[in-house]
């Protein structure tokens, strides 16, 4: 067993780098037991060394060239968190020439690159790992390659874009037109400045077609998801679904029948009886179809920096364990026992909170 | 790497073990490809020999006796599926002194002598694994343990008998009293023919028990657990709930607040608002709030001969992942190309089905 901790180099601290930046360094204890022999950051790289990042940067080497610290750092891995198809490409590009494993939270790059980036991987022996690319927080990779690993796929579907539900919510819920939904999406900061990719449906379809290629084992293809957003969805569709006992959602939903996938995003009827109809909010939901569990439903938060960077850290952890061949599932040696606090259970009934 | 595939061993073969070998069987070559060298059913014992089973018993070894099997089979691991607290306590037992691995779906026995056995495998090195114990088919030991592996968990709770759950739907959406709707229940096979540990809430407590220990990282504490079933429930009790907008659902909940774990099992009122609310049927529901990404939700089914086989699988495929130092999460080297059939998107909007 190797005895060294895995090394890791983060490019990009926005919200998401920097709290994957803080976990790390407020779980060490913990993330020290779970992986047998911890996780340490070496380098750390991003556009502004000076920008308030609610951590101390001293400790760590800093680069201010990402591509630079791909190659050149004495890490086992480099986690992308920049962003874009650009430069992000090339910092994985790097790593993965340099012999590191990458994680990386960036789904329109592997929507765009994904393919030829799994053969780059898969030639050099290394791991790519992308929880956080899909629903962000919710460990749904995870959950479809390890948890449901002995299910044929029959489909996956869900709602993929926080920002498209939050507008479609206040509509629905608070009477919003489209256009002040969507710029108090953008006042809450769930909306980016140019919206576009959320509302479009261009994000839900990135998204899809990672998830239908780990669902169904084949190569991503963008191209082929038909996608139509959620821009021309008056208050009158929303009556008139209201009408028929249907709520409107923005649906990604991929689907193998006799070996050949159809997906698409677009708005859909949501039955109020489906579990989906009351997704509300920026909360995403994914449901997978499998031979033999039937369905698995996981909702949770599809963006935001603790929430992604939590997906970030599984994926860290999952390198680390890799890495350093210690059982993850195993119960801690030593466990303590708890202090309990046993409640006597009254006549009336409680209520959920 | 070795080169060696995971051998096991299956202990029960009734409607969850033959659904393992089953499984295994069928994802043969998927199975090779996820592990790297593939899984190898060696031995298998049960009650009786000539039961009909759906699969072809001849190409494995045949034991009588589980503890000779689990003692003397040449396996790295022993897949408990017995059932109960007696000889499947012997089995797990002389599987770890034998130096195997272990995998069970036996929350009773975890609830009662999962301290124990705990300690036993990690004085040897050894893994329990046990996804299959709580909530089925629902991956939720794994994504506690792994995908929340950055969070501090402060609450997990959830409906975790899908028996009661069936009861106290029909009582609601049928308007039938408790006993019909056991009866019924027990006609589908939900139930037991002995139900007790079902409706009186037993059986939720001893999920609640090892989740608890899980999220908070303690040992587990059964009788710590308040546990209240669902016998008294009647429909006026139902009806009163709806005119408070609640439904009455048995919820299993634990919290930890400044150190101190509370734990409970009872029927409570759940606002229709509540994710919880529409949980129909003998489906099962797990909430885990945490301190990273918030509240993350996972349903599906709690019990079934595929759906636990489906958990089982997945755990043996982790202890192969372990054994062979394969990366699982590795998108396959020449993952095919898809077939799509994309189809254009229309005006109206299209419904749910």
């Amino acid at each position: 067993m190797k005895k060294e901790p895995l090394r890791i180099a983060i490019a990009g601290l926005g919200t998401v780098g920097s709290h994957v930046v803080q976990i790390l360094e407020k779980q060490k204890d913990h993330l020290f037991k779970a992986t047998g022999n911890g996780i340490e950051i070496i380098a750390i790289c991003a556009r502004d060394k000076n920008a308030e990042r609610g951590f101390d940067i001293s400790p760590y080497q800093w680069f201010d060239d990402p591509v630079k610290m791909a190659t050149e750092a004495k890490v086992d891995a480099v986690v992308e968190l920049i962003g874009g198809t650009t430069l992000a490409k090339d910092v994985v590009d790097a790593a993965l020439n340099a012999n590191k494993d990458v994680i990386t939270a960036n789904k329109a790059l592997l929507a765009k690159h994904g393919n030829t980036l799994a053969e780059l991987t898969s030639s050099k022996g290394l791991e790519l790992r992308y929880e956080a690319a899909v629903a962000g927080g919710i460990p749904v990779i995870k959950t479809i390659n390890e948890g449901l690993v002995g299910n044929d796929i029959s489909a996956v579907y869900g709602i993929l874009n926080g920002t498209s539900n939050y507008i479609l919510t206040q509509m629905d819920k608070e009477g919003k037109t489209f256009a002040e939904a969507l710029k108090e999406a953008q006042d809450l900061g769930y909306a980016e400045a140019d919206p576009a990719l959320d509302v479009n449906g261009g994000d839900a379809a990135h998204k899809l077609a990672i998830l239908s290629s780990i669902a169904f084992s084949h190569q991503i293809d963008l191209s082929s998801i038909a996608t139509k957003g959620i821009e021309k969805i008056t208050l009158d569709d929303i009556k008139q679904a209201e009408a028929q006992n249907c709520v409107i959602k923005l649906i990604g939903a991929a689907t193998l029948e006799n070996g050949v996938v159809s997906a698409n995003v677009q708005p859909t009827l949501v039955p109020f009886s489906s579990p989906l109809a009351s997704i509300h909010g920026s909360t995403n939901a994914v449901l997978v179809k499998a031979s033999e569990v039937g369905e698995i439903l996981m909702t949770g938060p599809g963006a935001g920096g603790p929430e992604t960077a939590s997906a970030v850290v599984a994926d860290i952890v999952d390198l680390a364990h890799d890495h350093e061949l210690f059982p993850l599932n195993q119960p801690v040696k030593g466990m303590p026992e708890a202090t309990f606090n046993k409640v006597e259970i009254g006549t009336d009934l409680p209520k959920l909170t």
